[in-house]
């Protein structure tokens, strides 16, 4: 086997690139179509300009010292960053098995798992040896080779695809250029005398005091969203998939909210008054020491103090025109204390109110001239200089907060060469930003992106108010991990195993089929259903099909909570297990079972079937299936079904009688026992019918249906459930 | 709904039948043809008699005080057997839905479980407040009733077999007639002035002096058992299924042992000298104060002493030329001392020599002569007054033991309705009396019947005792109760559920498959195999159709004992869930899947699969499916495993990489966690592929083959293991 140093003496590739200040602005590639050969030049171009463009960033620190001081209390230092985008492309190409062999195993060790801001922000606290500023560049060397030599060499074809051997490199290129941004904040956060200026990045010489601001209509309008792989461009996980969208007409303040705009909001007392804050906001603001944006330095100025604005590597005087930098709950604090002093519906906008802004006012269109992919400044610029439509700075200049927490489109599927680069923010606790800022290139200004931080995390990013009384619907969107419900989740509206059908809707099925066939219900359609025992909802979705309304009930709160979700919102995340704790990501939606309709006509509520209210009587069909086995007294609603059913009704009741002492004591069990008195096997259904025998009257069954619950990628229970189902005659 | 009041008075039952002293004589019913009116009016009688003619055994009984005697301290006193009879009826009726309702709950719970001397021998303690005796007359009377209503009602066909509705009536017919018998010793067991003699039941007025024993030739042959339901006549469970046996000539003794002959070994201290007693004997000798057989009494005789015996209801002078009553561990105790005094290999027969020497005497066939279904005495009669060919008393007079553990023939099934008469007995500890006593009627006669009792226990039995070099192989015949061991021999002998192949068999052919395309082993005869995690030894068997020998290791010792049991004795008996505690008994046998002839080529053994010795090698093909995650450190197998294997050689492995950290710790999982250092998934593939790959060339797979267990009747594991096969390049 050859090792990776001959490999790379053999390698055709030209290293080392020659960059340029131009190189740093990208121009994204086309993936779908194209010519071999030269689609092999361009990625390999793309690559080595965003290769070495990251490593120019890092010039900006004055020593090497500098790449050892932490940002952040609760980050890495520069030296991991520096690494780490290095090392993504050896492990991701390891992974997807197109690498013979790692580069530096240490390294890669070392550089793979930091404190990604868009991941976990908790930070590893073990010793880091970190290796010299010089090695990591030795380092970085090599594994540009290897990636020239792989891009060399790798037989490819169109469309470049999830599954083509270029998406890793792709990825690791885009990668690469969410940490040229991210790392631009972290230096922007170093202390000043550790950075300097940098011709390559040059700060905007425009600042002067800031326009009126004010708002503008924004007609209503539809988000149509609709995108697959292939696509045209790179594009991580989360913009994949459908999602539509009606807009209400709003108003959209003109312009971002300007360093000065949001002054009168600090002078206001914005920072002391917990009043405009949400209670996270609060939780924040209590935490952190400053009283004013987090770029902003008070500095004093004679018998007063003046305001700078720290830059990436520089303080300036403060630009009062250029927009404020803040983290979301700065600015939604803002937005509560304009609306409250203006009496209006000042609120941040969703996503897709951003989305409708964004095609009203065509800025994708114009963002050649907007201060967007490093083609301007290194810094913000004033926020009345690029306007698109009636509005400014649509995209670019500084990110701009949405009040949505990042949620997947329908059809979301989680790549998976990097399964956590999305999954861990589908938590409702990742705010979307939308437009990009000066230093957002390739894919985070393709129009596509969905970049989403943690609330109060701080990017180049600040905020445009708009005007509306519509209320913005948040999706429910944390991933569904407690063992047991997941595995519910995925019984009831995740894959059929072993050609098994749905069981809920089996038996769902069963229910309407026996009530069809019920003289005693000939001509109703106003049949009540109870489902006892409902878990997270399939079935009882899947009955309001045909009855006019469904009860369900389970004891657990937790399958409630699912049931209510997929009521009020439509879907449901959760993640399963493939082989030991590593786990597969779903989504699923009432949609694609055609339940969207129906869902209205059922309620969920937490309910002890062995000790339920009075109040729940008088239904047409009960349904209780998969229960009885896990009651601690199963007899006692047995014997008072009936009292709840009308007369004529129908109990539709299965179980596979797997008795446990973990749920039922043995003394409570229907069957599956010798009697102690006859010394005889007693088993369940005589133990049933005994009990149901004295109210109601067998009418079908017993007769077994087959379901199967997922464990694990290859393990299942594979059982039978049997059926009998009760009248209670006139 | 008729109570069951009204329904007697509806009843054409002409009680109560006028038991006479002929009645007490049976004769078997035909039960597989017949005219409807003629049998229901043959079996009602045959339920009268019986029913009848057992309580007529009760008025040996002085009072009604000697019902509540215990006539052994193990064992309840007479009126629980009094009343347990009848709930049999009422008990087997009703599990078989038959019965309307039941006679008299109470008494049906009190009466239902008691000590059966074919079950369990341990009392329940628990106070019972027994009823009169008169009240349980009078419940007789009713049980009576409710039954003859039955017969007279009940619609029926011909053959009537086991899912006949007058099946279980024929049951509790001949469960009563065990007990005429059985409590026949019961009363014997009593004090003699507790019980009287009755004119029904005479004492045999014939005694004097024995006859000299002697053995005399029976000429080698065979037994061949065919037995099937539908069948003649009544039989229980263990009394159908095939059984053939080719028996060598042996001599056996003309006579049944009498008292004279066995009073030599008690005078010459047999009762003293543990060398002629098995450990169980002497534990037993060592526990009994008698120092002779238990019916025999001393009493003072002047200066001296003289012998009685203890008949049913009376004391009589020792009958000198009767045969001894003794249990199976007297009568092998005696074997050891005549063989001992000798130099002959005397011993008991064991149940295939008792048949040939049965058949060879053609006993059956002059049966109506014989001292048995109380045709002559109820008492045992002088050894030498039935001869049938060379031999006398080979069927009647007293049971004759036999070493034969009882054991199911192959295709064993046990009723459903009575799931504990032979089940409990297949211990080992149960062995088989054959030939009939005075007292035995019905079934007990017909010829099928088998019988069988723990060795210290006390019948009307007594022993014939045979002169034989032949070795007398004895089933091991413990139903395996352990769940997971049950669980596995279900997995690899038991039924295929949804439609799932047999997993063993199915991965033994991968194996063979295997080496049959692996060019290295082109014309090879003498390929070796080694099965790591062999379980219960399916898949080495399959592989022994094949493979020149199999070695099956696994690190459960009661895996390897099941193993190794198919292996020396062709089956295997356990227990599975059905639900609940409500088990399923199995038999399986190698035969039924051909095996029996290649399971010579098969070796078992225990062994650690991670610290295997080094003599475990030179093997052609290695074997380890569903082995590596229960491991608990799975890479240094693997690691390993080339060594064990020949140049050329194969390794067959699957898992479905099922990782839980009861059996494996998270750091020695091969997949199924998110890489330290790199943060990556590592599916478990990859983890073999890296150690594997270090000395192995994967030659086919990935592919899954599905498997199932069975967990109970309605709930399975059905599980995907991954198949990869390596092999060790020249």
């Amino acid at each position: 086997m050859q090792s990776q140093a001959q490999k790379q003496q053999n390698s055709t590739s030209s290293l080392p690139f020659k960059l340029t200040p131009s190189d740093l602005v990208t121009q994204n590639i086309i993936l779908d179509k194209g010519d071999v050969a030269f689609k092999r030049a361009e990625i390999k171009r793309y690559f080595n300009q965003t290769f070495e463009g990251y490593e120019k960033l890092f010039e900006t620190l004055v020593s090497d010292e500098a790449f050892y001081l932490r940002p952040c209390s609760l980050r890495h230092p520069l030296i991991f960053y520096f690494g780490h985008t290095a090392t993504f492309f050896v492990n991701k190409l390891t992974i997807a098995k197109l690498l013979p062999e790692r580069v530096n195993p240490r390294f890669e060790s070392m550089f793979a798992i930091g404190v990604d801001e868009m991941s976990w922000d908790d930070l590893n606290d073990a010793h880091y040896a970190w290796p010299s500023v010089d090695e990591v560049r030795a380092y970085r060397k090599q594994v540009q080779a290897a990636v020239n030599e792989f891009i060399d060499t790798v037989e490819f074809s169109f469309p470049i695809d999830w599954n083509s051997p270029l998406w890793p490199v792709m990825m690791g290129i885009e990668h690469e250029r969410i940490h040229l941004e991210t790392s631009s904040v972290l230096i922007r956060q170093l202390p000043i005398d550790q950075v300097k200026p940098h011709d390559w990045f040059p700060v905007c010489p425009d600042a002067g005091s800031a326009p009126e601001n004010g708002v503008v209509k924004v007609p209503a309008g539809e988000v149509n969203i609709d995108h697959q792989d292939p696509a045209e461009y790179y594009g991580w996980d989360n913009e994949y998939g459908v999602h539509h969208a009606e807009v209400p007409e709003f108003k959209a303040a003109a312009f971002l909210v300007s360093n000065q705009e949001y002054l009168e909001f600090v002078e206001a007392g914005g920072y002391e008054t917990s009043d405009y804050w949400s209670e996270e906001g609060n939780a924040w603001r209590e935490f952190t020491p400053d009283k004013h944006p987090t770029f902003w330095v008070q500095k004093p100025d004679g018998d007063s103090s003046a305001w700078y604005l720290r830059c990436m590597a520089e303080e300036i005087p403060m630009p009062w025109n250029w927009p404020v930098e803040v983290n979301s709950l700065e600015a939604e604090a803002f937005c509560h204390w304009k609306a409250r002093t203006t009496g209006r519906p000042i609120r941040l906008p969703s996503e897709d109110e951003y989305l409708r802004l964004r095609e009203h006012s065509q800025a994708l269109d114009h963002q050649g001239k907007a201060n967007i992919n490093l083609q301007q400044y290194a810094s913000s610029t004033p926020v009345d200089q690029f306007r698109s439509g009636d509005f400014y700075d649509v995209v670019g200049n500084v990110w701009q907060w949405t009040q949505t927490p990042i949620y997947p489109f329908d059809g979301f599927k989680v790549h998976p060469i990097y399964d956590d680069f999305t999954t861990p923010t589908y938590d409702n606790k990742h705010n979307i930003i939308k437009g990009g800022s000066w230093i957002s290139t390739g894919n985070e200004i393709n129009g596509h992106s969905r970049y989403a931080f943690r609330r109060h995390f701080f990017q180049h990013a600040g905020f445009r108010y708009i005007e509306s009384d519509a209320e913005v619907k948040t999706h429910f969107s944390t991933y569904e991990t407690d063992d047991s419900v997941a595995q519910y989740c995925e019984f009831h509206y995740g894959e059929e195993y072993f050609g098994v059908p749905s069981f809920a809707k089996s038996y769902a099925q069963i229910a309407i089929e026996a009530a069809k066939t019920n003289a005693d219900f000939a001509g109703r359609s106003d049949l009540k259903v109870l489902e006892v025992g409902c878990s997270v909802g399939r079935a009882s979705f899947e009955m309001a099909h045909y009855f006019d309304s469904v009860l369900g009930l389970d004891f657990s709160a937790r399958f409630i909570r699912i049931a209510d979700q997929l009521k009020e919102q439509g879907h449901v995340l959760y993640t399963i297990p493939m082989e030991g704790e590593v786990m597969e990501f779903k989504e699923k939606t009432l949609a694609e079972y055609g339940l969207s309709d129906v869902a209205h006509k059922c309620e969920f509520m937490q309910q002890d079937a062995v000790n339920m209210k009075p109040i729940f009587q008088g239904y047409d069909v009960i349904v209780a299936v998969n229960l009885i086995d896990r009651l601690y007294e199963p007899a006692k609603f047995l014997r008072e079904v009936h009292e709840r059913l009308n007369e004529g009704g129908l109990l539709v009741l299965a179980s596979p009688y797997t008795w446990l002492e973990e749920f039922t004591e043995k003394e409570h069990w229907l069957g599956g026992y010798k009697d102690e008195g006859t010394g005889e096997n007693v088993m369940t259904l005589e133990g049933i019918t005994e009990i149901l025998g004295e109210n109601l009257q067998l009418v079908d069954g017993p007769f077994e249906v087959p379901f199967v619950i997922r464990e694990t990628k290859r393990k299942f229970q594979h059982s039978l459930s049997e059926f009998t189902i009760w009248k209670k005659s006139k």
